[in-house]
Order: C-alpha cells, then sequence, then structure tokens
C-alpha cells in the first residue's frame, strides 16, 4: 500500500467538519477506496477557542492558515472558507508548494479560475471543485468523464438550493415570499444575508463553471441577464400554476445557431418536464448531449454532508491519481472562442408578464398596444377578478393582469418595459419573467 | 502528443456502428477530449456483405473475431456482439494479449464478471463496462467515483427501458400489454423476442452489477425475486393509479437491519416521488448514500447512440489512463461477504392485490380470511363495479377486487398464494405487487 494521503484542512465550518467527520471516523472504508491512508494533518481555523462537532487534536489546529497551504506535511490542501481573499492567495501557495487543491468555493473559481487554473497546470498540480457546483450531486465529474462522447449542446439547471425551497415553500404553504426566506433560514437553508441566493448570482456563477466545461467558454455574471426570486409575488406561482407552469430559477447555457445564449431567471416552466418537479432545497441538472440526448442529475444542492460527500469523492480522486489525469485533459480557462456569445438582446423567447392594473376599461388594449408596436404578440391574457388595495389612498383598487407571449427579444422586451413603465394604468412594480421551451 | 489509441471494434451491430460514427466523424473532439488520436484499426462483423450505416474500409473488416481480440496494431477490444460465447472468449484472448476491455455486454459480466474481472487484476488491464447498465445514464462513473464518500445504504432503480416504454404506452394510450409490446417492437424498443425485457431477467443483471459496485456482494439473479411486467394487466395500471400510485418495473438493492435485500419486481411507487415520473424509454437510479443522502440519475436507458456516448466515455477513460487508475480500485467481484442476503421468505413489504372474482356475498371475506391466517392484514379495500364476463360460459359475470396490505413477509406471501389458488371464488390468474415504501 503507498504512503499515506495528508490532508490539510483551511476552515472547520459547515462544510469542512462534514469532511472531518467523514474522514475520521470512516478510516477503513476511505482507506479501502483510496488504496491508501487519508490522514488529516493540519486544520486552519480563525477562531481557536469555538466548539466543533468533530475532535481535531489541538496540536494540529492553528490560525495561521497559510502554513497549513505551505506545509510540508500536507499533500493536498481543502480550501473551506469561501470567499476571494485570501482564499486565492492561500490556494496559490498551495499551489506553488506542490501541493493538489480542493475546494468548494465557486465565487473563486468563477472570478478568478483562470488564474489558478493557470498556475495548476504550471506547477503540474490539479484543482478538483466537485462540490463549488451543485452540492451533492456530481455533475463536474459527468461532464468532464461521462459526457466525453458528445457534444454538449444546452444545459438547464437548478442550481440554488435556497432559492428552489423558497420558491417551494411559498406554492406549497401558500406563504409570502417573506416569509419563505424566514423559514429557509430558520431551516439553515438561507444566509442572515441570503441576496446572493435571492438575487441569482450564486447560481450564475454555478453557471459560469459548468459553461466552461460545456463549452469551454470563460463568460461572467455581468456578460448575460441575471434576475433573482425576490421581485416575484405569490400569486405569479399561482398564476404560472394555472397556466401549467412551475416557477424555478433556471441558469441556462445552450447553442442556438451556433451561439451560446446564457441566462439564470426565475423561468416558467411545463409541469411535466423534470426540472418542473424538483422541490425544496435540491438542485437538478440537465444535460442535452449530441450523442446522448437528454440527461438529468439531481440531488441536494447544499448542506453540510451532502456538500462534504463531493469534497471527500475529490480527495479521493487525488488519493488514487484520477484527479491528476482528469484536470490537465478539462482545457478549463483556455478559451478558444469556439462558440459566440449570442447578445443579451438578441436572446428570443416567450414571455410570462404580470401586471397589477386598474380595474376600468381599455386597459389591456393599452398595454397590449405598447407590447404590439414592440414586436411582442400575445398568446394568451388572464384577467383576475381577485382585487388588490391599491396602493394609493382614494384610488380605485387594482387587479392583476396576466399576458403570455410569442417569442419576443430582449431587445424587444427592454423597449417595451421603458414604455410600460410610464402608463398611468399600471402600478410599479410589474413582472416579466422568461418561460421556457422545451428544449431547454 | 502521446502515440494514437487504436480500437479493435467487436462487432458492427446497433451500438457498434453508433460508435463508429462518433469517432469518424468527431475525430477532432475526441482528439481533444482523448488527448491523442483514436482510430478504429480493426472491426469484426458476421457478415461481410451486409451494408452499414457507417462507412469501413473494407481491408480492416473481418469475420474472425479472435484475430481483433489480439491483433498486434488493437490497443483496445470494445466487445459489442453481446451473448456470452464467444464474448467471454474474446475478451479472455483481449486480455491475456495485453489489451484492455470495453463492454455493454451485462449479460457477461452477470454471469463471469468474477472470472473476467480477476484476469484483468492478473495481466494489469483494465474492463470499462458503463454501457452495461442504464445506458446513456453513466451510473457506473457515478457509483465508483463519486460516491466514495459514502455507504450507499440503498438503489432503487428503472433498469429496463423497453419495460418502461410499455407500462407508459399502457397507462398513457390505454392500450393492452400485448398492444404496447408490439408498439415497442415498431419503435425499435423491444426485440422480436421481448422476454429478457419483460421477464426482468436484464433488469435483474444489472441490478447485479450495480449490487457489486454499491455492496461489494456477488448476487445472482437467480438469489432474489424477479418479476416481470408480462403478468399485468392494463386495469392494474388504472387501480393504481387511483391509489396514488405509478406501476413501475423497479429494481431495488437496500440495507435492511444490517441485511441486504434484493428484488426486481412491478412495484407501486407513489406518484410524487421521482422514481414514478420516469416514462418512455427512460432509465433512473435513485441512490441513497449515508452522507449525500438521495441522488438521482435519469437518462435514456438503450437506443444506439445513448449507448455509444457511454462506450465513447469508456474509450477516452482508457485513452487518458483514468480506466486504468478506477478499475483496480473497484475491487469487483472480490466478495468479502460485508452484508448477509436477506432471505427471500423474510423480506418484508407492502402488497397491492387483485382478483377478479364472483359477484356474489362473502367473497371479500373469504378472501381476507385467507390473507388474515397468513399474517396479512388489509390497509384498504377497492371493489370495482365494472364487470367483466366470466371466462368460462354460463358462469356469473366477475368483478376486480383490489387489497392494499399492511406489512407481510414474502413467506406469509407464499403460504397464503396456496390457499387462494384453490380457492373457488377467484378466478386465476390473480395479482400481488409489492409497494415500495418511501425509503426505497
Ligand atoms: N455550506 C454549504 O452548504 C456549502 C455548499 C456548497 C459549497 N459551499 C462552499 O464551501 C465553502 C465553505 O462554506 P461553509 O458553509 O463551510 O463556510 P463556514 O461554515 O462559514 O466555514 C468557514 C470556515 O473557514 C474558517 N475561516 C474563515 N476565514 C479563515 C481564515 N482566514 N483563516 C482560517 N480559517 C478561516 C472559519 O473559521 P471559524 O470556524 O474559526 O470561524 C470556518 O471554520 C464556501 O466556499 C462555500 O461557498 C458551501
Ligand atoms: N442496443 C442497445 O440499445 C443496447 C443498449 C445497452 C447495451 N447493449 C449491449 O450492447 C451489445 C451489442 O448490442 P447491439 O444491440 O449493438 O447488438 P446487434 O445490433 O445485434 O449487433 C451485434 C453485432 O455483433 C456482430 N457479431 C455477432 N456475433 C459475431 C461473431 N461471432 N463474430 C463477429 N461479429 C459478430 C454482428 O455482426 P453482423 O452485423 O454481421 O450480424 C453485429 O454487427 C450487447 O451486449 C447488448 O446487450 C445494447
Amino acid at each position: 500500500m503507498s504512503k499515506p494521503l495528508r490532508v490539510g484542512l483551511i476552515g472547520l465550518g459547515t462544510v469542512a467538519s462534514g469532511v472531518a467527520q467523514i474522514l475520521l471516523r470512516h478510516r477503513d472504508r476511505t482507506r479501502e477506496r483510496a488504496g491508501r491512508d487519508v490522514e488529516i494533518t493540519r486544520v486552519a481555523v480563525r477562531d481557536l477557542s469555538k466548539s466543533r462537532d468533530v475532535e481535531i487534536p489541538s496540536d494540529i489546529l492553528t490560525t495561521d492558515a497559510m502554513s497549513v497551504a505551505t506545509a510540508a506535511d500536507v499533500d493536498v490542501v481543502i480550501e473551506l472558507i469561501g470567499g476571494i481573499s485570501p482564499a486565492k492567495e492561500l490556494v496559490e501557495a498551495a499551489l506553488n508548494h506542490g501541493k493538489d487543491v480542493v475546494t468548494a468555493n465557486k465565487a473563486l473559481l468563477c472570478e478568478h479560475g483562470d488564474t489558478l487554473f493557470a498556475l495548476a497546470r504550471e506547477t503540474g498540480r490539479c484543482i478538483a471543485f466537485e462540490a463549488a457546483v451543485a452540492g451533492g450531486c456530481p455533475i463536474i465529474a459527468a461532464m468532464s468523464q461521462s459526457m466525453t462522447g458528445n457534444q454538449i449542446t444546452s444545459l438547464a439547471a437548478i442550481l440554488n438550493g435556497t432559492s428552489n425551497f423558497i420558491l417551494t415553500q411559498m406554492l406549497h404553504n401558500d406563504a409570502s415570499y417573506d416569509d419563505a426566506v424566514q423559514e429557509a433560514q430558520e431551516c439553515g437553508y438561507a444566509e442572515a444575508d441570503p441576496s446572493m441566493d435571492v438575487k441569482g448570482t450564486d447560481a450564475a456563477q454555478k453557471l459560469g463553471i459548468l459553461t466552461q466545461l460545456a463549452f469551454g467558454e470563460r463568460i461572467s455574471p455581468d456578460q448575460f441577464p441575471v434576475q433573482g426570486i425576490d421581485e416575484l409575488e405569490l400569486e405569479d406561482l399561482h398564476f404560472a400554476d394555472e397556466l401549467g407552469y412551475a416557477v424555478k430559477l433556471l441558469a441556462t447555457a445552450k447553442l442556438v445557431n451556433g451561439h451560446l445564449e446564457l441566462h439564470t431567471q426565475p423561468t416558467l416552466i411545463r409541469k411535466e418536464r423534470p426540472l418542473a418537479q424538483v422541490d425544496g432545497p435540491y438542485n437538478m441538472i440537465e444535460i442535452t448531449g449530441d450523442a446522448v440526448g437528454k440527461a438529468w442529475f439531481s440531488a441536494m444542492g447544499a448542506g453540510q454532508m451532502a456538500t462534504a460527500s463531493a469534497v471527500v469523492a475529490d480527495i479521493i480522486d487525488v488519493a488514487v491519481g484520477r484527479a491528476a489525469i482528469t484536470f490537465p485533459h478539462l482545457n478549463l480557462w483556455q478559451t478558444e472562442e469556439k462558440f459566440q456569445l449570442q447578445k443579451s438582446e438578441d436572446i428570443e423567447r416567450r414571455y410570462y408578464f404580470r401586471f397589477h392594473v386598474e380595474d376600468r376599461p381599455h386597459v389591456i388594449a393599452d398595454i397590449a398596444d405598447v407590447l404590439g408596436r414592440n414586436g411582442i404578440s400575445l398568446s394568451s391574457v388572464m384577467q383576475k377578478e381577485a382585487q388588490i388595495e391599491s396602493p394609493k389612498a382614494g384610488e380605485p383598487p387594482v387587479v392583476p393582469l396576466v399576458f403570455m407571449t410569442h417569442n419576443a427579444t430582449e431587445g424587444q422586451l427592454r423597449a417595451a418595459a421603458i414604455e410600460l413603465d410610464s402608463l398611468d394604468c399600471v402600478q410599479p412594480p410589474w413582472l416579466c419573467l422568461p418561460v421556457s421551451d422545451d428544449q431547454a
């Protein structure tokens, strides 16, 4: 049997203590699968006095993370502190000191993947990052190994478990957005500040990483439409439901006429599709390949043990030498400009519009006129009798009005939006969501 | 760049010609992913004169399969003829001649995996077999690499696309079993003789392979309950639907009180579960791991290009050297008797019973009495008014009668079955199906 693999853990928070639990409580099982012992030799934390739900000998605990990243008795550094700095400097130091790196840090990879992957190639080391996207769902392995017989043509994915939990709570428990967010916080699915999750940033970062793997292109979230779930009202979920759709925060990357189209938005998905049926804090990735057709992968998108499961798989991949083979073959962050990014304004989709309008004649005609003049034609209209009190005292009550459109471009939408904002009969804010076609 | 990988194809039927299409039409893409050229240097068929949907130079075509398995200019042998013999002899010859092997042959692995894997270990070669289970769905990679941080505690899977297609056609098109089988044959999903598929044999063989990966145990289909879909009537799908269940041919392997429980049977699954929502020729595997919780994998379970996608991924794994690492770490077919197989008669589940009975008093009581005396208690009864003509001329009409039971053992069931068979009021054949609990 080979020498033990010596692990340096940076961080001992939610995910890292899950990793430590698996490695310490299942030594034999891990040895059998890794072909050698896997030993935690060093652990860095911020606060030595904090009590931990896993027992780490005090002589291997330190607050000096850099000493772990560079230690002679560490073969692989597991970066689980999150954020950009000092995570970036620690990963760089580890690579420069001849260590492989395992990380769950999507923010870091999304922002600095190019530098870090280049450095890893230069130093002959590898970076494994299964846990950075979709938690316990092994989508990185699937894309980088199992789909190599395919050109992937589309990805459509639920990548943020927090948002999906919130949307599920709203619809199933008739809860407002705010109540559902609070519930998510109480269950440990949302941070005190949930904005990275609910504003779509987290999902868009993960989409950036998957886009690298599927299409070899580096595209950052500021280059494509990103919209969060925080503008949704409970009634939108009900209207969509009535129309035969579920609303999910959907991250999409697909080839359309040779162009690469990306967006991360709350999206109407026909209820029959597997993506529409994913409830709670789960993730799902639907991949279409030119050979395999459609394939689906689903598991918990976050959470201590599900994420730790992915990190441990990466550690074992490093231990057996598989990561050292997989990584250089990924050609990650070495863009060859195979595919051009579709300009946002040219992205063409069907849309769902929801307005709160004054309950008087001609309102439908006024809105339809604005949409029509901007080239957006309607496929259906749903006017609800349910009345909502006008936010302006003394004014007549308002009613919800829902339109579904035929295909229109994001450009047409933006032009129409300016006019819609200035319509007197429409109460701000109104909402517009894309509808996913059945292909993605 | 390294030397080309030289591929010897044995067979050029459905799957193999899909593989050849990918390798020949996407040379550049394959080279990029494999890190070297992948060349087809030899191809064996039965009939040289058959026209093929892929162009193979006639000088590399032969009917002498053994010459391909042993050729000096072949690095990896792709066995795609199916069946036990001569597939087994060819794989053995290939390994003995220092070649790696890729195969989609579940029948071969299920029956002779132990011998073949031992020989591969002995000769220092590897056998890759992603395509042998669940077609385009990369479940072998998922289990052997991505789940290594877990003890898998249960597998519940739809592994036969043909059966799933037939069940879907029956329910959605109100088709009889026979009509649905014919439809499956016309669509190319079922063989002229569909018995391997509809009798559960194919799914049970695949479950045997997955059980090796998940639990390290070698269990053959004759050691656990295997039941096909060929006993089902359309009405059973409707009754189950009414009760809130879908009926799927479910292959299950799970740990129950430290024992390993296996079965492959048409099973009632609550409609909310992802497994119940898989329609048509798709496969799905639901894995439960002690760290990750539940994870789902789904794709086409068969078909030319979906299966070829899996074979090509294996070829690329061989090309980059990943297969040579993964294979020896699998410890496949090296049983250590970690888990004991639960005896069939001790398997405990809830059941669905459907009888056709004479429409007269006391019938329910008579049947309930038989069940009760055998320790099987009822949770619900559904008597249908719809009348069916008695098969015996001049006899009174019969009506369908459905019972759902509380937990009972397979042993209790078998004892009851003998008595039920001899009840005058029950028209043969009656049907009994297990109900899946929510855990698996
Ligand atoms: N939580 C999830 O479900 C999940 C899922 C997928 C991916 N991830 C990713 O996994 C990573 C870790 O997330 P987490 O939820 O485990 O975070 P966390 O619970 O906040 O843990 C962070 C850990 O890092 C330590 N730390 C922070 N800065 C440090 C420094 N400068 N030096 C030494 N130690 C430092 C903290 O020490 P103290 O304990 O002493 O404060 C803590 O143990 C992030 O990149 C996150 O995006 C998390
Ligand atoms: N079809 C699927 O969707 C699917 C899915 C998953 C796994 N699989 C597995 O893949 C394997 C191949 O299936 P398939 O559907 O591709 O089979 P197939 O269409 O029947 O093709 C078999 C091929 O093998 C050739 N062959 C048979 N015996 C031979 C011999 N002794 N020497 C040389 N060539 C011989 C045949 O030659 P001729 O063409 O000259 O007759 C034919 O090209 C099987 O193990 C099957 O279980 C198939």
